[in-house]
């Protein structure tokens, strides 16, 4: 061991850096000892879960504040949201002693935090003051808790989400107005045309009258809700006035909604291969400073280098949990002229490779054929796994689900119907048993076998849940509402089984899976703006529109506000569609992203409001329908790419096509020396008692957890066009340091 | 001159070549010289725009068939489709004689042709006798007519937008069934959630309780188009269910719709990719068979070349007008070395080279110069033209046009309003004479000086219109609605002048200036697919929904259909909204293509036929919004990315770049000995008076007219990602000829 030389805190910072660069943490933290152990202290899972349900909590107060779905007294809420304050408060002064003074104060991030937390606590103390002298209070800072969830260190990808949005803004604003521009003159050349008609709508009122009615009316033809209506008056006086209609369509709708889509999408692609390429040069950077804390010279003059033994303890550090052989073949893939050393290049790559998930597979017997050989062995056993494994096996169960559905569909009142259910489920069940019997339950139940986990726990608990239900049924006599719903969910969640035996379609839901973490970034962008909206809706529009149970009320008609009667608004019935608690106001304002009857909604709150209350939701609709929902669409598009080019030409990023073929050599050349002897010896995170006895065939597989983080996913995204020189960068950190990572750790070695 | 040992037919052979390699047709023409002349005349203009005439009256006789807009009687319209007929078979026959026998009958796209004049032969003759015996009958062949404008061979960039949507198919076809198997699903559980919860919807009927209904009802969701109404009697039962709804909607709308997008728009790029890469493998391999035909060898063993006088012969073919300046410029850059003779390569760039619109600018003096040189040259006169060319003359402009809008939105019956009219039209009429003092009438005249033409036709149309109109008020005392409304559309069209003077708002219209004419081949593909579901739908729905122009009519509330009392259909005043002619169900099917209402449109007629009619309405939904607008989309995207990316880097094809680099030195070196004497004594095509008193400097500006083009603007798309070995390739036609071009053309040679 050369380790003697190097001291327990240089192992510490090493494996900070290194570790840093597998999740692309970008903090400049000081690398004194005690504030390198602060900082590992602060990026404990723990403290980042901590601050994570206290953000959820002060988001979720909401729901218990005026106007409340649960109330609670004002002092409640208040108590919990400063307590929510003081945690905050304690994780920004500890980041605050992780890095230099200066670098805190220079960072955006920390100001804003510090201005949300005092901002609060202002309105807080005023709105209590005013609440105590029983005055009108606005709650305003509810408006910033969401802006935590974009400030705090541990949102970076809604950080970047929220970046790529204000680059675009720019290019979208110039296509806006030109957009508006359009809508303008057509509003014009509308109220000249049809103005002048004396032409009614449907309810009798004059159309295309008034120039600020038409502008509207046809903002809203763009976004279609109201499509033929629109329309029909000035169509049903003549067929020419229709091409009108039609050009206006043609332009704004399709051409216009096309071209924001197409600037949206270009900035985004522009903007965050940007960003990707900073990330990676980051990154490279901090594993250059980790190699520097490492290093030794072996001979004179020669590249300075890091020792194997070195190398185990830094990845020990960092990854505790990572089992021998995997170490080891890391090792073999870094080391690859098997020297025991190795230079700064090889040494930079550790952060992608352990990124790679690397599944060790181990073909172990069946525990039966452990317990009872002569059984497992016998013929009878034989053709039963032969039958399960049979290509008929899955077509019989596939066929099974489909009379399964045919079933689901009938009246469950039938008793027949009823109780074929049990025969359904005993079949079921008897799927897993059989397939447990075939397979070794470990491998069977491994973590990437996502339908087996699926089909075990959506029988199990239908079985659990009907079981549960018959009991309650047989014994009061009457079924619980909620339970039978729960036995139907699960009934016909079964049924989406069947998509995992068709390859087409297996590929296409493997896609969607692998893509769907990613879009929850754009989940906590929705909410981040949803929240706001709702906040704002909520002081605005609150108890202006209220929801009667019951029907018989006459207040029901009209939504109990005189202003609605005879209002399409309450004639549709939408008086549930309110702003009176966070949870309505959620549900409104996706209503009003999916677009349809958006006017009617609006038109009822203004009604009871102001018409310029059209303000709210016309910038409601550009913010999310115009940006944010094309930023989704565009993502949707780049990550399908993306996938869609692997599946078909089968490409591999050059990294991974590197450890394959070291992957073959180790097991070729190397696997009965070392790397099954460190896995026979050392895998104790297995529990290997009967595994001794037969010899067992070692494979590894890259699993494909590197896509399941939307970093790596962007950064796979934009790899093809990844500046090579990023690498030709690595070799001279000084050049980097300057431009964008002036913290001055180097002194330190 | 070399010419003696070539003969005129091999001229005429060349230039077909060339011809067609520029224009990119793709016709294995016979090359014996009686069929190359009768090839030319088949290219011929006035016969192509002939046969889209036919083509045209064949389409408009829907117009003229029952159910009519213009009823004609039955004789007329089957012998002006006999005509048409018979105008098709003379433009086959001749195509026939064009092209090799064995090659005719191995086209699909003449078997094709033959057998809709065939069909629709045999279809005239059933009619005409059933209608004779006064039976019913269909006229079936209808549906045929549009594919006619695929088949036909100009039919070019509507055959590939077609095959494009074919090959794209399949992949659409797995995400559609996996789509729908999501839609089945969710359908299963909203039965087995709601159907038993004894909900009503709205108008008091029973709320998912049929298996079918909910399907279309979700399907519709799908659509957005009946968004919050759908969902309501369940949110309004519980908050919980509106879960069910959102998560319909971020799966099925949201992701799969975004699936389906991405599918379209994946297979579009890689297939149009090839077909371009088809496409220029073929227009080379034209252009080396016209360089077989005139090549020579100048020395033994030497590669063979084109002397100039051939290339001179060639190029005056393929274009009579083309002006001597062009063709030496043009000369200049193939044979870049001057050595009077061009190589094998250097002669393949021409059909490229034929298609850079090259504007040849002269500055020459003003007329009013040249006629009183002293009052054009005085103090005042500068004066004048510093003025008008000054930054504030526009926004001096741009202001008066606002104010113009202004006064436009009030009402035009106030007479101060009325007759400030006048001043305005004076003042763009002030406008456009400045500018023609100062600019040389033919410069501001230039065919790509859209907005120069745009504004004088404008005020000039404006000025005549609003002439007539005071005519005829003040002689008969009312004015004409027509008139009227020409006036104000030319008002208001003159403000769209103002988005010129932004510049970020001139890049995006000249965008999409320049990918307009792609986009109409959406529009011949919209047609064809629009004429299609028209016939169907005319011959399925034709008089079931009736629309009163008397309101009073009591049959007017419903339609004329009793069975639609009391549905939306009617409620919603949709009456028009019908199949009953050709222009009513054009106009039916683009609100179907909007979407919105579809649900209510589709009800209406399955109301009054049978349930069964969704399916015309889904399948169109499918076709239309599914397939074809998501192509749309993509296309879109795609040109807009390009558009974009040149607009940003100002990156130039690699041949435009040459040829600018070539025209700079053209500039320099030769600008005085040969280029401007060809100029001075051939370029007769304009009339060069009085330019021969002062010196004319020559300048060179390339047009973007190849982006005008829809291959053009493909082959341009594609360009970067083109396989470089296709180069290569040009070398060895006769690898290429086993590959994708059989004719066996070298046989002449």
């Amino acid at each position: 061991m050369t380790c003697d030389d190097l001291k327990v805190k240089d192992f510490d910072l090493a494996s900070v850096y290194v570790s840093d660069a597998q999740f692309n943490r970008n903090i400049f933290f000081d690398t004194s000892p005690q504030a390198v152990r602060l900082y590992l202290l602060y990026n404990h899972w723990v403290l980042q879960v901590l601050l994570f349900f206290f953000i959820l909590v002060d988001l979720s107060l909401a729901i218990f504040e005026e106007p409340a779905v649960v109330p609670l007294p004002l002092w409640v809420t208040m108590l919990v949201e400063l307590l929510c304050l003081l945690a905050f408060t304690v994780r920004l002064v500890h980041y605050a002693k992780v890095i230099p003074r200066d670098k805190f104060w220079k960072d955006p991030k920390n100001i804003c935090i510090i201005a949300i937390l005092m901002l609060t606590l202002v309105d807080i103390i005023i709105y209590g003051a005013l609440k105590a002298a029983s005055c009108y209070g606005v709650r305003w800072s509810r408006v910033l808790r969401p802006l935590l969830l974009v400030n705090v260190t541990e949102g970076r990808q809604l950080r970047r989400a929220f970046r790529s949005i204000r680059n675009a803004l720019p290019q979208i604003f110039y296509v806006f107005l030109l957009f508006m521009f359009s809508v303008l003159i057509f509003s014009l050349m509308a109220l000249k045309l049809l103005g002048k008609r004396g032409l009614k709508t449907t309810d009798g009122a004059p159309y295309f009258t008034n120039y600020m009615e038409i502008v509207f009316d046809l903002y809203v033809l763009v976004t279609t809700a109201n499509s033929p209506d629109v329309m029909m008056p000035a169509y049903n006086a003549s067929y020419f006035y229709a091409i009108f209609f039609i050009l206006y369509i043609l332009i704004n709708t399709y051409i216009f909604m096309s071209v924001f889509l197409a600037v949206v999408y270009n900035n985004y692609k522009k903007y965050l291969k940007e960003e990707v390429r900073q990330l990676v040069r980051t990154k490279r950077h901090k594993m250059v400073r980790a190699f520097a804390v490492l290093q030794e010279q072996r001979q004179e003059g020669a590249e300075p280098v890091v020792s194997q033994a070195n190398w185990n303890q830094v990845v020990r550090l960092v990854h505790p949990d990572i089992s021998n052989a995997h170490r080891e073949l890391l090792w073999s893939v870094s080391d690859h002229k098997n020297q025991g050393c190795i230079g700064r290049v090889a040494f930079v790559q550790l952060a992608d490779l352990l990124n790679i998930e690397v599944i060790t597979l181990k073909s172990r017997p069946h525990p039966f054929h452990s317990l009872c050989p002569a059984l497992y062995l016998s013929a009878p056993s034989h053709l039963i796994c032969w039958l399960v494994q049979h290509r008929a096996f899955v077509i019989v169960y596939d066929l099974i689900i489909l009379v399964n559905a045919v079933f689901i569909g009938l009246d469950e009142e039938n008793p027949m119907i009823a109780n074929s259910e049990w025969g359904f489920l005993s079949l079921y069940l008897l799927e897993i048993l059989l397939k447990l019997y075939v397979f070794e339950p470990r491998a069977f139940f491994s973590r990437h076998n996502f339908w087996n986990w699926f089909d075990t726990i959506i029988v199990v608990s239908a079985l659990i849940a009907t079981i549960i239900n018959s009991a309650i049924k047989s014994s009061g006599g009457y079924s619980s509402r909620q339970i039978l719903d729960i036995v139907f969910i699960l009934r016909v969640l079964r049924l989406i089984r069947v998509v995992d035996s068709i390859k087409r379609f297996r590929t296409i839901i493997n896609t969607l899976i692998r893509i769907g973490p990613a879009i929850l970034t754009f989940g906590q962008l929705i909410i981040v703006v949803y929240y706001i909206f709702a906040m704002v809706g909520m002081e605005l529009f609150k108890g202006k529109v209220k929801y009667y149970e019951d029907t018989s009320d006459p207040a029901s008609e009209y939504c109990g506000n005189p202003l609605l009667k005879g209002t399409p608004f309450a004639h549709l019935n939408y008086c549930k569609n309110n702003f009176n608690s966070v949870v309505s106001s959620f549900i409104l304002l996706v209503e009003l992203t999916v677009v349809n009857q958006w006017h009617v909604l609006s038109s009822g709150f203004t009604t009871v409001t102001h018409v310029s209350a059209r303000i709210f939701f016309i910038f409601f609709h550009i913010m999310v329908v115009i940006v944010i929902i094309n930023i989704f669409v565009a993502f949707v598009l780049e990550a399908f790419f993306v996938e869609y080019s692997v599946e078909k030409s089968d490409l591999q990023t050059s990294l991974e096509k590197k450890i394959k073929e070291l992957e073959l050599a180790v097991a070729e050349e190397r696997l009965e020396d070392n790397l099954v002897n460190a896995m026979e010896t050392c895998d104790n995170d297995l529990g290997t008692g009967q595994s001794a006895n037969t010899k067992p065939t070692l494979m590894f597989k890259i699993a494909s957890r590197r896509y399941r983080t939307v970093d790596a996913l962007l950064q796979r995204m934009f790899e093809a066009d990844l500046d090579p020189e990023d690498f030709a960068e690595t070799d001279d950190p000084e050049a980097q340091n300057n431009r964008n990572f002036a913290n001055p750790t180097f002194s330190s070695v």
